[in-house]
């Protein structure tokens, strides 16, 4: 099954995919459109994307695209992220001046990066990309990746585990085309616009409070060109396909629109 | 009076500061932990910090400072987002390989930098200081900021109104160490986080609807160490003193820990 990633082998949603997939057969994508147009002209089968990580809160990017993309979650997964510092061979954190990663990695060691006030941080595409730009001549001294994508690329690496806290763990999604019926029972998630009144949100969530339904997440994300409006997502658990339907239903008395991100089989424990 | 903001002279932050206080001795800091940290020893009276933009999304670093350090929002402004791109006098910008800017900036023009694929972007402390750090030697080329910093800093604009949308906005705060009575009538911000059981958050939603209050925003925040449980921040239309104290006691039964954020003058418009 050819599944595009956002980033390069080596990358966090690499191991994502191998956790969802029996040997991936893996898509590098320089961004997450371009995964998104990957899912879309056929050249990948599945996108396994991250939306939310537990110390930099929303990967905001992906929610936008799943929005406007219209595609189907099929299942979740998590990640235990744990980054390293890596340089070329020979070459110190002491000595470097500058030092690359993806920005929500870069997120996750804001107390490394306030340690080391000489480096300054450059936003890159990806983690593991960073390491492997870096070691082909990149402009940057350290990257920030995992201990795999700096064994990948022969890096050195000079420091371990610096993300802020040791619960960092990413949920990642994995997306496609077309929808499924989804399993007996499993997470719902849901995206949708409101009509602009009083307790339109709190009308919104009674139609999951009044059936007793787990929101495991509520977020939002501002929607372009119409200032202080946003699209909501949420996230219920233990949902079947007939109480899916009927929360559909009733959600759109009080919404513009409802998106059914997906139903699907809810990843156990907290990623670790 | 001294006005702590994240950035250097010529920022946007500069520009909030400037509506919401009459001639500002501006005192600009690296980062927003600096802005606070001024706060707090005194070195300012007020700090002007951005919390949410248009096309951006939540500034998700305020947001978790102003919950760790209970500083207090005395007054809102909005500030229309207009961005250029800097170079050196007589450099172009098919000939730069690396743009520098704050990462909110980078996120409010992602068309722009996907039609200039060679550009790699470097993420920054702060628009302004992108611009001036480029004229003194900083190894980017190009850099995304306002049109004022370029002409402070003597930088050349080679391209103007880059944001992906035109209705780009940013909203602002001024925070203070000591919580102010209010206006009569005035937007009220909370923070909350809440018992983890079900129709937790609609029950919390339903001490505002119940008053028919307009919930203006409602955004989360992870709390760190804590996998998968966050916190709520939400913003509320013309609420009194009295009311608020009403909202906050009955908000206390759905909730772990509520924070009034500030209750202030709302700003009017959208920013324009």
């Amino acid at each position: 099954m050819k599944v595009a990633i956002q980033g390069d082998i080596g990358a966090f949603s690499q191991q994502a995919a191998l956790q969802l997939v029996d040997r991936p057969d893996i898509v590098p994508c320089r961004t997450f459109e371009d995964a998104f147009a990957a899912l879309r002209d056929g050249s990948a089968d599945l996108a396994v994307i991250p939306v939310e990580n537990t110390l930099a809160g929303t990967v905001t990017r992906p929610m936008d695209l799943i929005a406007s993309h219209g595609v189907h979650a099929v299942a979740e997964t998590l990640v235990r992220v744990r980054l390293c510092v890596a340089t070329r061979p020979g070459s110190t954190l002491s000595e470097a001046r500058t030092i690359a990663s993806h920005p929500v990695a870069l997120l996750q060691c804001r107390a490394f990066l306030a340690r080391h006030p000489w480096l300054t941080a450059v936003e890159t595409y990806d983690t593991a990309g960073s390491i492997r730009d870096m070691m082909h001549g990149a402009g940057w001294d350290a990257a920030i990746g995992s201990e795999l994508a700096c064994g990948l690329h022969g890096a050195a690496v000079v420091s371990k585990d610096i993300e802020d806290d040791p619960r960092n763990y990413t949920r990642f999604l994995a997306l496609q085309t077309r929808p499924e019926p989804g399993p007996d029972v499993g997470k719902l998630s849901l995206a949708f616009t409101l009509h602009n009144r009083p307790a339109a949100l709190h009308g919104a969530l009674g139609t999951f409070a009044d059936r007793k339904l787990d929101l495991t997440r509520l977020d939002c994300r501002p929607l372009v060109g119409r200032p202080w409006e946003y699209r909501f997502y949420a996230d219920l658990a233990s949902v079947d396909a007939d109480l899916a339907r009927e929360v559909v239903d009733e959600l759109e008395r009080f919404a513009v629109d409802v998106q059914v991100i997906g139903r699907y089989q809810a990843a156990v424990g907290d990623g670790s």
